[in-house]
């Protein structure tokens, strides 16, 4: 007979969920690669590479014992299979906020910025939800908000630091003309856009399906299958929310609305999967959809430019997920999750913008515009993404 | 001791199966965007999003209680695992379908055969051989043909459905000149092709693996190793034959040919890769890869016009496949297996052109000449695959 | 209660990590279609599908009994699953190497050699390391030598094939001038070679994971998420170094060395991950993307043509790989590691020498001038990987 069979079916289900994650590296990367101008494209790329690297390596080092308090905090499974999965979260935060500002970024002030992210700001925020809570004396205690998977604890706070930036940085170059009109940039490689948004949909299966922490009992198996469920449930309506509301403006299908309100659908459902029926997601993703699909112009109005609408899929609807939970569980206050919201909000958003804002002034963030008009592959990277095609624009 | 080591364990894997056969929708959405024209690549991919959303909803909606019964069919694992794996088994149908179709067809007309499909038209053949069987009464009783993953249920049904959608839409404007000679219409893009085809090969292991049902017994995990190592020995041989076939002829190496030769020994083996020893895939993937280079110009001369050859390597070898059981495995009747063919076939392909013809009588399906001269991203999607690269075509 | 847990669950977990590796293949498929010229795509391409197909075939049929004596080798878990692992391993062998002759080989020798490595030379090198050893008595014997899943075995073993094949078919046409100067030939797709870098990292965390043998214990549990853990850090210390020694040197971001470094760090963490601590690894990954930057320039020096950098990221990091475990691991001894990397190397170099020195004289492994000048695509495989693309070069 097996010894410790719930330690060694937990180890193998968590380096599972954690493999899942880490196909979400390459699909952020193509994601944000196919929605950016070709001459942008090896930037984006090597910024998601960056992060991958940077990110990972900071928290293994200091991170992780500041978020969680010490290597042995999870003994029901092996601690490195613990460890990895947490890891796997953590480039996320800044893959959120770098998407937001592409095509104007200067790669070097993002790589440290990941630092201080990876080392310190989302360890912070662990700490006082999911982790070894030391500073909730110190701030506002949120440890009782329900968000299994961070609508949060990743969305928000990826969101947050996106917003920091983008009003730091300002929009790229031509972008909001001085007539009021708003130049239309198109995705530059649409199969790149889809493959990354179904890269990132199968990595939500093992980030909400992970996060319910075993699956070696049957009331855990049950949790983990009904979370994976309610996960493609919202993205799946979200996706067809986004077709529809869209459709019905334009006489269009637009894939990028539709991909990314299965994306405001997955944030919106990620604070609770576990705990919802199987048609609560439905309406979770529902709105997750719609409020990409209304946010997206709203942002425009407001000239924050956000070259993949990550300010609309992960900032409001980390915060319209996070207050689900509350809304249609009846045993969460939606008062502690607003708490929560507005605690996470109150303590990423002034920290990210004093951090961002320090860099800038010593290692310019923003690419000048006439970088810009070249693209900012070749004073960055010196390279072209695609270098034999010729191009029309 | 874990309490219901065999529920946690099957929970498991079917998950981790029903994950991998999601990698078939980027799988089959990036073969068909590189095998069609560039300026019909974002309707193929939007296509191939919109099929996942609404297939798999109409599904968890009204198909799945249609076609097994109840939510509480399956009660060896979860019931949402469960669920989710034949979920994800029903877009595949409709994959099938509109990629023989692509380059002409209209978004909003398969949008609405997809509704059908996931609600109605799979759960009825599910109906009869996996699931409920209350209909096996009304229809010929086929519940004992050997169908384990679907090369009848899911293939074949599939390549009726696309064979009645030919039927209808007709070919490509353009592709059959009068003088009867064919326009070629090389792929646009075989880096997307070819990461596709391998998407939807691992995609295979989950699908015929997790067929199975189980892992939780030693004889159920010899099953489930066995059948994916004769999937993938078909797909290796179909891949081979396919490259041998095509370069005595031509003294070149068609890659398309290689890789459409491996699908088809995928599907073929699909029918009882359970129950055969390692040598039989062999010969049931090489026939496999032989019937798609002998079919894809037997169609091209019947000017039935299937731009991923999907006519060959699904219904062909669905057939081929599921008449290999009833000859290779002594338990099985080959007529029983031919029964099953034929009684789905008799359903599937008169029920899919009456709806057809009447969606189409309403909403036109086909693309207008001018339209697919242009391209259909534009009129359909107002959005190129590739905005800034210059074409040559 | 279930009989035989550790069987099922080894069974299983060998099936998920075999489904990892396989992503590899068109991991692989993607880095080289992305590092190698338009014209020459659809060639590597067709290659790397080959060598899935033919190198798995000949193992199945030829090389496995040859390596492990018989299929009842491994009885700890299915024998079916154990090969399928086993199977993942053998293209990779050939991937090495035929990437390294990328742009300038044609593909039916290749497709001979390949025959031959899955069936003789890749199991002669497994019988006398992790194999059936009867051939240790013939040869020095190294079933001593420490290499969990093939520093060495695979890595240098494919690096030594390749050195032969690049002193024998000479560097592609036009690479290096008469005047001393070097042609830069920029890679053509950056976004293929990020998803194929990602896609072959994920696949490592089943190669080097599966390894281990078993996860049914929780002394072997530990084993593999300790592996998983070490190799990760390696690939990411590597990247980081990769990319501080370019960019202290150019001033800019170069994402291919970047990539490269990270797959020389996890070449080189591939003989031991299981037995060091969590620090080691990044000094064995620093020295191993350190080692890509060095080496790349100084083979090029050297006018041994390798557009990819195989040489560095296997060779150069697979014997660097295999000699750290003797330095850092107290119980191993480095004079064996370093007896493993010469016998292997004085077996695989001379004995893939005079193979594909044999092949050259019947089938010319090299392309012609013109034929290069024109890209093999059309010559080989008369087919544009892009057909519809301009291209300025």
């Amino acid at each position: 007979m097996l010894d410790n069979p719930s330690y060694i079916i937990d180890t193998f289900f968590t380096i599972f969920a954690m493999t899942l994650i880490i196909f979400m590296v390459p699909g952020f990367a193509m994601l944000e690669a196919g929605l950016v101008r070709t001459k942008n494209v090896t930037s984006v790329l090597t910024v998601n590479v960056m992060i991958y690297a940077i990110a990972s390596l900071s928290f293994l080092l200091i991170g992780y014992e500041y978020a969680f308090g010490s290597w042995e905090h999870q003994n029901s499974m092996n601690k490195y299979a613990f460890f990895l999965f947490q890891m796997a979260f953590v480039g996320k935060v800044v893959n959120i906020m770098s998407g937001g500002v592409s095509e104007r970024s200067r790669i070097l002030p993002l790589a440290l910025f990941t630092i201080i992210v990876g080392a310190f700001i989302y360890p912070t925020i662990v700490n006082i939800t999911w982790g070894a809570n030391f500073l909730a004396d110190t701030v506002l205690d949120i440890s009782d908000m329900a968000d299994l998977a961070g609508s949060t604890v990743i969305h928000s706070t990826g969101g947050w630091a996106l917003l920091a930036a983008i009003l730091i940085m300002g929009p790229r170059y031509g972008r909001y003309k001085k007539n009021g009109a708003i130049q239309v940039i198109p995705a530059s490689n649409i199969p790149l856009v889809t493959l990354g948004a179904f890269l990132l949909w199968i990595g939500w299966f093992g980030f909400n399906g992970g996060s319910v922490g075993s699956i070696a009992s049957k009331e855990n198996a049950d949790a983990v299958a009904l979370t994976i469920m309610n996960t493609n449930t919202a993205g799946l309506v979200g996706a067809i929310v986004g077709w529809l509301m869209t459709y019905f403006r334009y006489k269009k299908f637009d894939i990028t609305m539709i991909l990314n309100g299965a994306l405001g659908g997955l944030v919106a459902v990620t604070a609770g999967p576990d705990q919802y029926d199987i048609y609560t997601p439905m309406l979770i993703g529902a709105i997750g959809g719609a409020l990409v699909v209304i946010f997206v112009p709203i942002f425009d109005k407001l000239k924050m430019d956000d070259p993949v609408g990550a300010l609309s899929v992960h900032l409001i609807n980390g915060i319209w997920g996070t207050l689900a939970v509350g809304i249609f569980v009846p045993d969460v206050s939606i008062l502690t999750q607003l708490k929560g919201v507005i605690v996470v909000g109150a303590i990423v958003f002034p920290l990210s913008f004093a951090i961002i804002f320090t860099i800038n002034k010593f290692f310019t963030l923003r690419a000048g515009d006439k970088e810009q008009q070249e693209g900012i592959d070749l004073t960055e990277c010196g390279m072209e993404a695609y270098p034999e095609f010729k191009r029309s624009i």
